[in-house]
């Protein structure tokens, strides 16, 4: 199912304090495997069994999969005009995500740097939340997106 | 095919400035189409036609993507012994990533923070950038990473 979300805030339209709030991704064991499977594949994010005995006690998602679902759920909760395009990023993964956990994401518009060489751009800073159900952060993220101001031709 | 690097590295066997060269990753359209469709579904990153008037003017991959198969090869080429356990990563992408280029990583140990509290272990700070066929940085990676020292029972 191709998902092409509508596309609709420009620069003009954001200030900093706004905060959006995503929809709920239910992750499972099959969901951990199979990413770590193909980009992470280690036995704490592949094996339940083998996952025992490691640093997480149990079988945990990869980091880069919840920043890959928190994507998932930034492409629909954050619907800048011309998509979300990152410069950068900073993230930390406070405490492991499990099969199980519904996440969802909590953003605020952190900062808005015009650009100095072109005015019809903006770097605006956000900060994402992805937490589970249980209330708890699973990963604080601080992003650097590309906006652009509304064509007035 | 389940990927089990051997785990040999311990804390005591890294030094600052040790380096490490990865191997290389192909990436094709479809593989990037893949990625997108399910973890960051925008026209630049799904659609080849649609691409071309977007910022990126033609398909380029996810920063994700890129985030995830440098893990892949990290997992390989940074064979730490207790697996590689990222407390937090700062990325940035100078560069799309397109199809047919040819990815490998070379990281370097930065720092090595010992833990105040726990005599076992420390942070390690690695440097990993992601490099095309072309010898251009396609992403700029730095991740703390948690090491054990070897048991001495």
């Amino acid at each position: 199912m191709p998902d092409h979300t509508p596309r609709e805030l420009y620069l003009d339209d954001l200030s900093i304090g706004d905060e959006f709030v995503s929809a709920e991704h239910l992750l499972d064991a099959e969901q951990i495997i199979a990413f770590a499977t193909e980009f992470d594949p280690q036995p704490f994010h592949i094996d339940s069994e083998a996952a025992k005995t490691t640093f997480f006690q149990g079988l945990a998602a990869s980091g880069w999969h919840v920043t890959a679902i928190t994507m998932r759920l930034l492409v629909r909760s954050l619907p800048f005009a011309s998509g979300l395009i990152g410069a950068g990023a900073n993230v930390t993964w406070p405490k492991p995500t499990r099969p199980g956990d519904i996440l969802h994401v909590r953003s605020r518009i952190v900062s808005i740097t015009p650009s100095r060489s072109k005015p019809d751009r903006a770097i605006v800073q956000t900060h994402s939340l992805t937490y589970a159900q249980d209330g708890q952060v699973r990963q604080d993220l601080t992003a650097q997106l590309l906006a652009f101001k509304r064509k007035t031709n």
